[in-house]
């Protein structure tokens, strides 16, 4: 009963192997090697679209740079209030874009508000040197708390970010879990909305490490091959990231491993709604489930084996929580089954 | 014929399957898995001393976070003038330590000449405002120019460190190439000599992306925790990179795979001392030959499908080539095999 | 009638004396000159502590050095929403601290409530990399909103930063305003209280460029040197500001120039408050008022040459403003007249 | 016998008393006042070209942010390797660029080689990314040395930078010393030679705080407003710092003030070298003035109250001083006397 994070999850099986395929032989480092061009000629052809594309470490490290090569001096970039970009990446962002600012906007089930947006641009117009200006606007796709974006929805930021001249990223650490749940294209999910830059994240979706930063506006990325360096997140044997994309990226693993995913949480959340003592903090869209339940029935799980995370309830939902109650966080992955899942459920509705 | 460098190799065989091995189940992020822990104990072992173990995605972040973590206001760092950190890095020791600055010090072999390391220190004493102030001192073993500091040599320079309170970093990116050499104990080259902070490199000697820093002063890893999520240099899926090093240190595996690339070196640098037509530009101790060449004999390897680079020489070396002459370097690996070298020789002897 | 801001005025003529006093002659530079330490040993006496000083350019400046002096990678710094660090200097705080972040707190009348601030610290935990962690608390007095903390409140919030260990910084860019509507002495205000670091500003208060960092714990000006050089603030004829301040603390200069200007807004609030079309959005304690007013008034002062910032309403204050309403700031300064006061007030209640 | 520095003199009389004439009445801050917009003006006349103006508190800050408003993610600057910006500013380019690197280049008399200049931009041509790429050129004019680049000298430098897209850079912190020994325009010896940025400095030249940054390419200035906001360099009442300027600017008494400080330093050179016991180290063509001479002499007159700087000899000069021999800088300004060069000089011929 892993329901901590889809990071506590292994390697895919088909990953795994061809990882061992591609570990003999030699190839040229830092990018260039014929299995790296391969990858992002893939990555072009399933965007529809010819896109630049940078490997790194980490989901943090791919929102920050893709951050850092829209910032500017006095910069402010916006996100929602629980954005991982501002909760969860200690800093990196403002460290790695050399200190442009997030400046959060709230909004109902994790998405930010399109008319908190558009005022709180207003307060960093051109020329107001004291605030500091608007510099791009970053939304995550499937969301902190396990929603979705509609189409329509991303359309809505995305009409505001081009009306004041902003770049629009897209944090797509689950990237895969909300394109199954919109039965999407990735242009339809991406630049064909006015996405400019996207983080594009394996490693939670049956990797090991595969993170990508994937200009659709390729002007944008002037700069990025030498902030990557500068970062230190140039990886030397870049094949091995390359094949972990490859196997991923191949006959649709990667939707495939994501749709169970969504399957397990789907299941998880019907579950728990069925139960007269749970109850969800937000719809489950992708492959999140935040549930507010008595603190003993957490307990009693936690005895069970269950791992998960027991969650802050957000600042702007004070009355979320009542006496005696714990918000609990669970993740689904690629790697969950059906009996984790029922397993779960009969401890909470002993 | 892959001389371009040891990062051009692959992963060596039982690396890959160990990593292949750890594919399934959950395990805890973070670097907080079992497996971690045991990479932490090993090492531990192996340094003969209770170590700070921190992975990170490359040998410039390894470098680069080492140095941060003993990085100050003003701060200034002294290396050698070809070492990697100043030479090959972008920046990024000086953008991720937040603006401490790389003082080159010059010395035969690629290795820091001890007067003029202690004539520099003095220039950056305390209380000098407008020059700023000497932070820490980095040694790379082996060197830039496949040189190897003798235990008394990295005696000489961490005696210097001591004296002005600077702690003092090596490189390893290339560490245990310098072991096999020297035929000493991991303790014996570090902090047995006075090294307080190691960056420890398995990519180039056979892992896919394995780096650590290694504090032997576990005081001045105080920060590093959150240094290392701040340059989104935080693994989720530690225990990958745990698997690599798992292996790496199992039954010697790592000091054979060195052993191999070290023997393969010396067979070239002899093979080519032996001609008329060329000479070493630098003694070659580990796995690297820096050779000077008829720019035609060059060219025909080249031709032959021979890679490596053409190199600048050092601003300090004016001399070094004749009319007609280029520098080369050769790097070898766990993966070169004697049949490569000898084809390389009978070009160059044609 | 110029309430825009307390710097449209110059400086007081005594003041302006003492700088011409200084003109001639000789002086070391860069902080040690017979007056610099004359200014110190002052400003010791006057807090009635051995105090560190050191002067900078700007209010912003000082500010952003004295949290650099205490800032930490990853770290995480308490202020009020309104307050000036985070809502008027363009990100210099993230700057020059490197990164580190501004987390606001609300508050009613511009005062961060305790057990907001309490709240939030404990999301940033030692051990939380995530999220980074609590670096420093910094309060304004007199607030943004023209507002003070009482010696009471000041010892509510020092006494919850203290409990985390946490510094605690007071932005002093009016802070003789405050002192003297508190009648308190310059030690009660601040270290009596718990207050480690003040950024003391001149400038605002009748000095033409006046601004110090003043350490009551000297410990934490161990790196100031250095970052003060290093965000280039050290001015080399230092004794030009210490001249400065020296007119300034003679005699209770400071003092009878913070007199007037919170008595001319007293006098100003007074008169808004008798009006029936306007209210005070805060209450006026120092030498800012903020009222509400009709639009129309506010065009007929405007046309009548009077200079007032229309201000945005506070995000958490989403009823301030009815239809046709604006909520204005009127600054008055040393050299503030009765006669502008009056002459404002007649046409408001035109 | 005040030789230290020019920056030990004081402010000349006109700008004292321009000063004092400003003190009173009210006037818009942060760079917008009539006054501030005479000088710009001004300015702009005196240089025969539309200028952007900003005023900051140090030569230092007046290079950092001119290097900052052309630095580059993973950037190198070119300098002497005497320049202020590497040797005297504790890392503040680095630190106000974001981390741009100073890459010195070595030169007689101060001033940098062309072909040395020309080979290291080389090195970091575009696309080589381990090493980064070159941003920008600085200059220093009159140099840290106290000689003076001729216009064919700078023509020579400029050409370089403008062959490989590079912005140059003028630190003219003794900028009328230059002029006045050359003879030339400030037009000839900035823009028409190709210097798209000049740090123009006033402190050390009679005034009491008067540094700006000076844009002939006003498209490079885009960013200046973020990047000096963000640096805490956005002064208040900038009416103080343009009333410097417009007396400085009056009727030549710049030029006046620089004649005098260099006919000073012509008389001390004259002197110096007229003595068997003295000899120059570089030419003295501005007002400094580096001599060799006997220890003992130095001592002398430092008993004699003479106030000065030994200096370090340069790194690439190491059979400059013979046994007994010390180096000291002395600065003259326009405050020198004649009667002080002829004490000091008496005691050195003693």
């Amino acid at each position: 009963m892993y329901f901590a994070s889809d990071n506590w999850a292994g390697a895919h099986p088909s990953i795994a192997a061809r990882l061992v395929e591609e570990a003999p032989g030699f190839a040229a480092p830092y990018g260039v090697s014929d299995l790296d061009r391969k990858v992002e000629a893939r990555l072009s052809e399933i965007f529809e679209c010819d896109v630049s594309v940078f490997f790194v470490a980490t989901g943090t490290a791919a929102n920050s740079l893709a951050l850092a090569s829209v910032g500017k001096p006095g910069g402010v970039i916006f996100c929602h209030s629980e954005a991982h970009v501002t909760a969860d990446e200690c800093g990196a962002p403002e460290f790695i874009t050399g200190a442009n600012r997030l400046h959060t906007i709230p909004g109902l089930n994790g998405k930010m508000d399109p008319k908190a947006l558009e005022a709180a641009i207003w307060r960093f117009a051109p020329g107001a040197v004291h605030q500091g200006r608007a510099a791009a606007v970053t939304l995550t796709q499937s969301t902190e708390v396990g929603t979705i974006y509609s189409l329509a929805e991303i359309d809505a930021i995305a009409a505001i970010a081009r009306a004041h001249g902003l770049p629009l990223h897209m944090d797509g650490a689950r990237f895969a879990n909300a394109l199954v749940r919109l039965d999407a294209t990735p242009a339809e999910m991406t630049w064909k909305r006015g996405v400019d830059i996207l983080s594009f994240g394996g490693t939670k979706n049956g990797c090991w490490c595969a993170e990508a930063v994937i200009f659709f506006n390729r002007e944008l990325a002037a700069d990025m091959p030498y902030l990557r360096k500068r970062s230190a997140q140039l990886f030397s044997k870049t094949r091995f990231i390359s094949a972990q994309f490859d196997a991923y990226l191949e006959d649709g693993l990667w939707l495939t491993m994501a749709k169970n995913a969504n399957d397990m949480a789907e299941r998880l959340s019907a579950g728990l709604e069925a139960l007269n003592s749970a109850r969800l903090a937000w719809p489950s869209q992708a492959n999140e489930v935040f549930a507010v339940l008595p603190g003993e029935k957490a307990a009693a799980a936690e005895a069970a084996g269950a791992r998960f995370y027991r969650w802050d309830a957000p600042r702007d939902m004070p009355g979320l929580l009542e006496d005696g109650e714990v918000l609990i966080r669970l993740v689904t992955s690629f790697a969950t089954t059906r009996e984790d899942v029922e397993a779960f459920l009969s401890i909470c509705s002993a």
